[in-house]
């Protein structure tokens, strides 16, 4: 059960019809999937969070299509978002993503995070070394 | 301040001083950061979180290491570990990433933050046709 | 499934029987929801538990009902808790939230959660301005 | 430190400029707080992101100014941004905010920490009567 | 830098002189810790929170001192409270906690970490087995 | 849904077989969870987190096994790991957990929770005195 009144009918909102039919567009396909048939319960909010996901996620830019799965992944998973971590999974699979690269993946978050324990544990201290911003 | 006592010479134990040693080797630098001095105060400790962390990140795989340090950067952003942030953000670094790479894993670590906290709010239900655990 | 045995009787107890009953006098209303229930378990963490949220969020203060849930929901949904999200949702909808504040609530946490992170990924130091604890 | 170059003169971008006028139109006070010098190292996310606040934040809505800061603040200590818990606890302060205001807020944030652990640990199963998906 | 004015003279307050009190007499010492004397702006917030804390962790109880205190730490690192990881590591030495001990409440904090994600990452289903709600 | 291909033979794959084997043989039961029959995807991944949790958690320490399942389950809890809440408290029963340790764990636990949210809120200073890392 979801906290929203999701409509039955979503795309009888003309402003929710034209984001879903921006989403088909993008991403040749005709599956809406429940986050945006929820987030339809209100079209601002879906408009704006679309237009965020689109120019960052659907948009040619400095890394591949795979990796932004995996780093999207891998926040979803440290953010114990179960439905994120299942729907950019899928996401994934489709650009590619092999069994291997998928445990991979996953031995280097569990690391990351037994790391980051450890480093909280112990309340390491920055090395100085590691000061970037003062570049050039 | 850290919450252990940090050996003033840590390699005058032989198990600390094989292990630094074997971090000098694989990473080829002198440069030992204050994680593994903090974790000296516990030879088995650090034995053990070295050996996971060279088989994981400094090993061949199929992810390559900029992919793998981006994702690390990722984790460690989202349990706000900011030692790990800073010391990975300079592994990135120093494996190649650029300014524009940087700011776009922070567009997709921060827009990931974002639905992971809506999907959370609608509790969104997994779509059914998300489950790839019974392929062929 | 829970983690403990919840009895099928807990007003037998006579401890449990009176918190329940000030949780129905409180709130108006013969509902018990499910977090009250497994608590019976334990009559002391119960009378606690129940204490505390009683005075916190069922006495007249500062902020007025909904303005106090619509905290509570925001933490909880940080917090990943979907039991809480749900309880909340459905005191603070009790208490009066529209749809459009319902939407205008998860745009405030999800752009806080975007901020968060992003405050994370660059370590920014803190403005030497925000400092309020000096004050007269 | 910030793992990010902040440019010393950042407004001799234009971008930067454009949204550093705009930043100081809106707020009515010509301080440009650290987290926006930060973001000025990649116009394109400053721009995004302040166009992000700027919507939720800056404009009039549903909720009043003040009680979207103490929900943008109770999101950051749920997610432990220190810089986010000082930058909008000054911004509530500037909206009003009284000293009872905060110490309400604070024992809101921290009980539904407390039980949001609570209902994790005992794995409380969701009340079907708190399915609000279904209204009419 | 706190987020509140910490008064100069908390104890000129009546009741911050009776909770400061009780908290020597509980403790057996005259340190007073900073985190009571910020909580110390609100009487009300400051007694309610030694309250909860002298009951569950300064009375005689199922478990021993400092395995309470070695639980206490494990959430304070989960939940990345800086200074709560140094406080109760700071009590965990006073009741007797050995270097070993520290680094074995490491091991485990940071393995339970890997598996944590390791379990979110592959959305394990809970083996009915586990089940322990319908004893008896 | 597990987003991985559980096999439905796991141990057709020697490696998993020999994983399995060592797993019956130290707990000392026929049974298998699910977190190993899901890992049993990728052979590498089950045997590094494997001998992870046996050299952890099933080799005779410091602490008693009730201890470190007691720490186990409050990681778990503060990291929202409902499979592992559930896994590590049939664990903590089989070693002896009564109920009224069980309540004591939750109160302690949630107790944590809300003083990590308070220091957090109130951004408090770490007291010099608990600097223990220049000891001796």
């Amino acid at each position: 059960m979801t906290t929203v009144h999701t409509p039955a009918q979503p795309e009888a909102d003309p402003r929710v019809k034209a984001v879903f039919g921006d989403i088909r567009a993008t991403r040749k396909t005709d599956f809406i999937n429940n986050l945006w048939r929820s987030l339809a319960f209100d079209p601002a909010l879906l408009e704006s969070t679309w237009a965020d996901v689109k120019r960052v996620m659907a948009t040619p830019s400095q890394l591949d299509p795979l990796t932004k799965e995996l780093i999207y992944i891998a926040v979803s998973i440290a953010n114990n978002c179960g439905y994120c971590v299942h729907s950019h999974t899928a996401a994934a699979r489709a650009r590619g993503m092999t069994d291997a690269q998928h445990a991979e993946l996953m031995a280097i978050v569990s690391l990351a995070a037994k790391t980051n324990h450890l480093a909280t544990a112990l309340q390491v201290e920055v090395d100085p070394v590691f000061d970037t911003s003062q570049r050039g």
